[in-house]
């Protein structure tokens, strides 16, 4: 008899099916038992009569369960399996160290990661990733449909260029090499190529910061856009695209949505935005604490904002504009009437840094300026200013870290949750 | 005036148009001239009755054409601009080095690829890579379809566990760490969480080979599935993606497609299968070459596999299954009738290995005397045994390399045309 899966177990009511996939749960109550069966749609209880049957099967053994499907309002789902044949077809060497019945995981978060084989089995962790991986489907989708070009950009890079300090080196073939903090470079050149372009791959930053926020090796969503006029038609692009997210969210992963109780933000057609100095000035205003001269934001002025931005405007996002240049890369355009300031922007989350973007400089001579001025030089910047050495338009782009928006999404306490093998400096394993 | 985009010429015959984009070719006729420009959609040609507007502007300049739409049966697309006005957005600085209007790029490949900003602007280059982003987009949206979860592994790894030699080496906060070789380990893993899984992303082998064939980075499209009875499910989900990676192809790239003159392959509902020793015996009786006795086909062999696929079947591809236990790795599964043999495969297509995969041990105790039998120790591989450890159903899956199935598709000489900058034993850059 071939498998059906738990979710399709109330079109077969009156009839023997079979069913395979982990033994999530076994309760003994005597003269019979109840076995919860957990395969990829979800759990499907099954009542056994002869519960010796389940006699040295630890839990998370992959079994198979046959029996006849009844509608029964008090099971899970309003159906279950009587009269239940269980098979062993694979069967756990002990009993977890953990109950992956349970609602929540009891254990502390090094010990679940240690054990991540383990650990994303339980209902909540892989919901978790589930809605990952429909928010990397549906930030793709989004811009496919606007006539972007999907790439994959090397990670091993020849020189540490970008911020100089925080990447990993390599030995290649005997040579010093590194690995990309993010594929800014890349995606520019191929704005020359394409116009409209996006990549979902692994960057590599080598921060030694041990926090809840910072992981070593995290997914960006990065994308990159030609003929645009400034930030703001970036920011439009990336409002389309965190809509698209979300879509992408309550329609493919309705399921992992209930199971984490999670509370999906609605996307303004237009995100509140603020200039920098009118973000400080708003600070001020709100808070009393003058912060007007300082170049940045702190964590706890973007808190500040986020609710701001909730009271005034309903919006779980607030864009703050034009940050000084002095914080930006070298790469960042400048705003041509305030030339201390830059065309780029921060997208706050929950009063939370989510992402990072703007306009580029598009003109060669502008680049060699600016390496100038940084006291870099153009050479380990060849293939990279080639780009603009043979014409660029005016082009932007941005970057969200996929494990923080979920993070900050399903409101987790630490990064951690929200990718499958976490990296950081102390943890290489599993 | 707002941009339109050469495919949206036809559409304004008689009303003056903007367009935007890279200056293709120029070529003065004397009191007047021909702008070829090129945006992300095409090619416009654009009659300049005042060509001293061209003076002083490279090729590859971005520029604004603006004039009026005619229909001119002799033009590309049976469609042309008159009396246009063309300004510079972002000149180039200099003339590129080699011309990019040219059917053909003339220049060799190092030449080339050092000047990949500028390479992968020509038409025939950048559909290579248009090829390759629908093939992405094929693999995932035939494998979400049905069931497969996406997922991204990481690639700092803390053991050069799958095949021990041919890792990069890593400084990870003064520890030793390695690239990944493929996301097998993790992959495996995840069938335990998700059942179906499928990963596209950079994989890193320090192979020292400098060959045609050989990238030392290069993009694996990887799928995993569970609860299969052998190999051949494997290998029916693997046809089923390459018939929706073509489609993708045929309905998303159809302008690349013509552009490189493209002979796309059907994909037979059964695509021919051979067992290693039927290949074997094929063989001799084809060529008269007896190699029977052989661990393993030659390139020789499997350009005879191809060439009897075709001529016997009319399929481009044919599976050979089977190969020897002593070639595979060590999770590899046997089969159960002839244990020196494996339930795993390869795919040839047009005579070229593309594609291996195959049935995975998924006991516990299969994995411990599997790894004893190789004299490794179970510690390096703890994370990725506590899968096995506790319950994993019958699994098996496979790799594509995205480079090299651009490369057959398109009949390249050289596997480096198909990567957007790819890394080879003495290329880093750009």
């Amino acid at each position: 008899m071939s498998r059906i899966l738990s979710s399709q177990l109330s079109q077969h009511i009156g009839q023997r099916v079979t069913l395979s996939g982990w033994l999530h749960r076994w309760r003994p109550m005597g003269g019979f038992g109840f076995v919860v069966l957990r395969d990829r749609d979800g759990l499907t209880q099954a009542v056994v009569d002869s519960p010796e049957q389940l006699d040295g099967i630890y839990a998370e053994s992959v079994i198979k369960v046959e029996g006849e499907v009844v509608a029964e309002p008090k099971a899970p789902n309003g159906v279950e399996i009587h009269n239940a044949q269980v098979t062993a077809i694979s069967q756990a060497a002990e009993p977890p160290p953990f109950d992956l019945f349970r609602p929540m995981l009891n254990a502390q978060l090094p010990t679940l990661l240690d054990h991540a084989a383990l650990t994303l089995r339980h209902p909540r962790q892989r919901s978790l990733w589930e809605i990952a991986a429909v928010s990397m489907d549906g930030f793709r989708s989004t811009l496919r449909r606007q006539g972007f070009t999907e790439i994959q950009t090397p990670k091993i890079v020849a020189s540490a260029t970008e911020s100089g300090a925080n990447v990993f080196k390599i030995d290649y073939f005997g040579r010093p090499a590194y690995l990309a903090q993010s594929p800014q470079f890349y995606k520019q050149t191929m704005v020359g190529v394409f116009e409209r372009v996006f990549e979902v791959a692994p960057v590599f930053r080598a921060e030694p910061h041990d926090t809840p926020r910072h992981l070593n090796e995290y997914v960006s969503l990065d994308a990159e856009l030609g003929f645009i006029r400034d930030h703001h038609d970036v920011m439009d692009i990336l409002t389309g695209v965190l809509g698209g997210m979300i879509d992408a969210i309550q329609t493919q992963a309705a399921r992992a949505v209930g199971i984490l109780n999670l509370k999906l933000p609605a996307v303004p057609a237009k995100i509140p935005a603020l200039h920098f100095t009118e973000a400080l000035e708003l600070v001020y205003k709100l808070t009393g604490e003058d912060a007007r001269h300082e170049p940045d934001l702190s964590p706890q002025h973007e808190r500040v904002l986020g609710e701001w931005a909730l009271k005034e405007h309903n919006s779980a996002f607030v864009f703050v504009t034009g940050y000084p240049m002095v914080k930006r890369p070298f790469y960042t355009h400048s705003d041509a009437a305030r030339p201390a300031y830059s065309n780029s922007f921060d997208l706050l989350f929950r009063g939370l840094e989510l992402v990072t973007g703007g306009q580029r400089l598009h003109l060669y001579n502008d680049y060699l300026s600016a390496l100038a001025g940084r006291g870099l030089s153009p050479d380990a910047f060849e293939g990279y200013l080639e780009a603009f050495k043979y014409g660029m338009p005016p082009h932007g782009g941005f970057a969200i870290g996929l494990e923080r928006w979920v993070t900050r999404l399903a409101e987790l306490p630490n990064v951690r949750e929200a990718a499958l093998f976490p990296r950081d400096i102390a943890r290489l394993t599993p």
